[in-house]
C-alpha cells in the first residue's frame, strides 16, 4: 500500500467523530498489562475466583446438547430465559422488573451508548455526576452532548445542585435529556447515593418530567450495611432507564449486560441494538442461563465480596499508613474503587507518569472523570478489586512515596520563592 | 407502575432516533421461529454441521487452562492472535492485510454501524446498491444519511451508474461519504461484482477520492468458479474499509467480526468501539483462536459449502418446476441467497402475509432492501442456507402455488375489468 496520508480522511469524518475521545482507562490498559506493574487502575473483576470446573461442565453441556443453537443467531432483545435470570438478579436488590421491560445488551456500556444514540441531539445537555464514569463520557461526547457535571459528596450526587441546574435550564425553556447517575459504590467516586437523596432525585424527575439513566453495575457487591432501593424501584412515573451487567457478578469477558426501561423507550433500544450489532451472543447467554440453573450465583457473589472487602480493608489501612495527612479518600461500602483527593497543586496525570516510571505502579488520574478532561486533576481513582492484598499494600506504599516527593518538591519550590 | 404514556418520551428522542426503523429480517425472526413454518427468510448458517465434540474439547481446554483470562476484559481492538487468524482468513481470498490495520468487532454489523457513526452527518449522502443488505439500512438511516441506491445487475453494482451519481453530486460540490457494496454473493441479490467492475469501482474511488465500504461476509462460501480479488486488495490508495465476520465460516452466535481499514480511520473505529461496547468478547475470541490452532477451519468451510451448494441446486430446480414462467431469479455461485423477481403488479409483502397464513412458508420481501421501504416490492429474497433440501423443495412448491394464485386473481380482475 501507498504511504498513508493522515489528513485525507478529515473531510469524511462526521462531526460526532471529531468529538471522539478515549476514556483514560482504556488507554492505560496496554501499560498495566505489563506484569511488573502493580495496577490499581483497571476495574477488573477477580475472575480467578470463578470455578474452572463449573465453567468446563457448563460449556461441555452446552457443546454436547445445544451446540447448533449456541452457535446460531438469536433474538435481538435476548432470550426470555436470560431475561428471567435478570429479573432474579434485580430482585436480589429488591427491584421488581417485568421481562417485557428488558433487553439484553453487549455489556452495560452498550446500554449507555444506546441511550446516548436514542436521546442525544448535538448540543443537548445531559447531567452527570462530577466525577462520573470515565467510560460514559465518550458515549455522551460522541453524540455531541453538552455534559453538565454536578458534584458528588459522601452521600452521592448533590441532588439540590442538580435541581438548580434543571431549574436554570428550564428558565431557558430547556431540559436535560437525562440525568446519568451511578447510585451504588460509584465509579470512580466510591460513594453511594443516600436513601433520602434517592427519593429527592426521583421526585425531581417526576416534577420536571425528566429521564434518569441509572447505571448500577456494582449494586450486588455490598460489603456491609443494608441495600438501598434502586431508583428504578422508587420511580412510579416511568422515568427511569436502568442499566446493569453480568460483568461484575460473573464475567466481563462474555459481554452481557441489560437495560430495563418503559416499553416505548425499550422499543427504541431494540431498534438501536438491531443496527448496532443485531443480537447479543447466544453462546454467552447460554453460559449465563445454564450457570444460573446449575449453580447458586449469589454464592459466587458472596465469595468475591469477601475477597473485595478484604482488599478494600488493606487499601484503606495502607492509605492511612503511607499517604500524606493532606490527602483524603472515600470509604466505599462495596464495589471496586476508592477515590482519593490530594492537595490542589498536585496534577495526578503528571503523578501517574512518575509513578509508572519510578515505581511501576498505576492508577486512573481524576481528570478522566470530567468531560472537559481537565477538572479534578488532584484526584485519583484507586481500584482494589483486581490485585492481591500484598500488592495493594506495596502499590499504595509506592504511590505514597511519589506523592510525598512531589509535595516536598512543591514545598521546596514555594520555600525557594519565598526566601 | 403507572400506565405508560407512550407519547411522553417524544420530546426526548434524538432526531436519529426518529429515523430508526427495523430491518425486515429481524421482524420476521419471531414468526419463522415457529417450527411448523418453512423459513426461506433468515440468513442462518447451518451451525448443525459444526462438530459438537470439537466445540466441547475447545471449551473444556479454555475452561481448565484459561478460565480467568477468558472471563476477563480484553483490549478494545481484540487480541493479536485473533487478528493473526483474521489475516489467514483474508489470505484465503488472496487479500493481504497487516494486523495493524485490523480491529475485532461485535459481528460485521458493528463494522457497518461504526462506519456510519464515524462518517455520517445528518443529510450526508451515501451510495448503496439497489437492492442492498436490509440490515445495513437502519445503521445508515439511524445516522440520518440520504441513501442513494444504484441498481445491481447480474455482474453486481452498475458502476457506470454509480459514477453518474458521484458526478451529479460533484456538480453540487458534494461527495458521498462512502459507497457501500457487497461484492460477493450479494445479500439479497445473489450476484457478484465482476472483475472488470471491481477495477472500475476502485478507479472511481481513486479518481474522486471516495471511501468504499466493502462488506464481504460471504466471500469464503464459493461453490464454483475462481475467487475474485477483494476491493481492499485492488486498492492502492487507502480508500477501502473492509468488513467481514466469523459468522458464516464458524458461528454467528459468538458475535465476532472485523474491520480492516487505513490506520487513521482504524484509530477512529477503536474510539467508536470503546464507546459502543468497550471490547470484543474474550471468551469468543479464545474459542476462535483455539479452533484455528486445533482444527482446519477451511475443512469446515468446505463441508458447509457442499451443503449450501446442494441446497442451492435444489432451490434452483424447484424454482424452475414450481414458479411461473413470468418469474426470474439470480444464479448465485455462492453465499446464502437467491433473488427472485415477480411480475410488477405483485407486492411481495402482501404475498408474504398470504404465504404465511395459507402455506406456512416465509421469505424476505424485496422492499426491505430499499431505504424508502417501498421500492422493489415485486422481488423476494429466498435463503437456501438454513433449511434441509426436502423442505426447500416443499417451500418453493408452496410459494409457487401462492404466487400463481395471486397472478390468477390479477388476471381475473383485469379480465373482469376489460370485459
Amino acid at each position: 500500500m501507498a504511504k498513508i496520508d493522515f489528513d485525507k480522511y478529515e473531510e469524511f469524518y462526521a462531526k460526532r467523530s471529531g468529538e471522539m475521545r478515549s476514556s483514560v482507562m482504556r488507554d492505560l490498559m496496554a501499560v498495566v498489562a505489563r506484569p511488573e506493574v502493580i495496577s490499581l487502575a483497571g476495574g477488573m473483576p477477580n475472575t480467578e475466583s470463578f470455578s474452572r470446573k463449573i465453567l468446563a461442565k457448563i460449556m461441555h453441556d452446552i457443546s454436547m446438547h445445544d451446540s447448533a443453537a449456541a452457535l446460531q443467531y438469536g433474538p435481538t432483545e435476548g432470550f426470555d430465559e436470560t431475561k428471567e435470570n435478570i429479573t432474579k438478579v434485580m430482585a436480589a436488590e429488591g427491584t421488581h422488573v417485568d421481562i417485557g421491560n428488558l433487553i439484553v445488551t453487549t455489556g452495560a456500556q452498550q446500554g449507555i451508548d444506546l441511550s446516548a444514540r436514542l436521546l442525544i441531539d448535538p448540543g443537548d445537555t445531559i447531567i452527570a455526576e462530577a466525577p462520573t464514569y470515565p467510560g460514559a463520557i465518550p458515549s455522551f461526547t460522541n453524540f455531541q452532548a453538552n455534559v453538565c457535571q454536578v458534584p458528588l459528596d459522601a452521600d452521592g450526587l448533590r441532588v439540590d445542585l442538580a435541581r438548580k441546574e434543571v431549574e436554570k435550564l428550564a428558565k431557558n425553556g430547556a431540559k436535560p435529556k437525562f440525568i446519568y447517575v451511578i447510585p451504588n459504590f460509584h465509579n470512580p467516586g466510591g460513594v453511594s447515593l443516600s436513601l433520602h437523596r434517592r427519593h429527592e432525585l426521583v421526585a425531581l424527575a417526576k416534577e420536571h418530567r425528566l429521564i434518569i439513566l441509572e447505571d448500577n453495575p456494582y449494586g450486588q457487591l455490598r460489603f456491609e450495611g443494608e441495600p438501598l432501593p434502586t431508583l428504578y424501584s422508587l420511580d412510579d412515573d416511568d422515568n427511569v432507564i436502568y442499566l446493569s451487567t453480568f460483568s461484575k457478578i460473573l464475567s466481563p469477558g462474555i459481554r452481557l449486560g441489560w437495560v430495563a426501561a418503559p416499553a416505548p423507550l425499550l422499543a427504541k433500544f431494540n431498534l438501536g441494538k438491531q443496527a448496532a450489532d443485531l443480537c447479543p451472543s447466544t453462546l454467552a447467554q447460554m453460559l449465563v442461563n445454564r450457570y444460573f440453573k446449575e449453580a447458586r450465583w449469589q454464592d459466587y457473589v458472596s465469595r468475591v465480596i469477601d475477597i473485595y472487602r478484604a482488599r478494600r480493608d488493606v487499601m484503606l489501612a495502607a492509605l492511612k499508613e503511607y499517604f500524606p495527612e493532606e490527602a483524603s479518600w472515600t470509604l466505599p461500602q462495596g464495589g471496586f474503587f476508592i477515590w482519593a483527593t490530594l492537595p490542589e497543586y498536585i496534577n495526578s496525570a503528571d503523578l501517574l507518569a512518575l509513578a509508572l516510571e519510578e515505581e511501576l505502579v498505576a492508577f486512573v488520574p481524576g481528570s478522566g472523570a470530567w468531560a472537559d478532561g481537565k477538572s479534578g486533576a488532584n484526584h485519583m481513582r484507586l481500584a482494589f478489586c483486581g490485585v492481591p492484598e500484598d500488592k495493594i499494600e506495596e502499590g499504595i506504599k509506592r504511590l505514597g512515596k511519589v506523592i510525598k516527593e512531589q509535595m516536598g518538591l512543591y514545598e521546596a519550590l514555594r520555600g525557594g520563592k519565598e526566601s
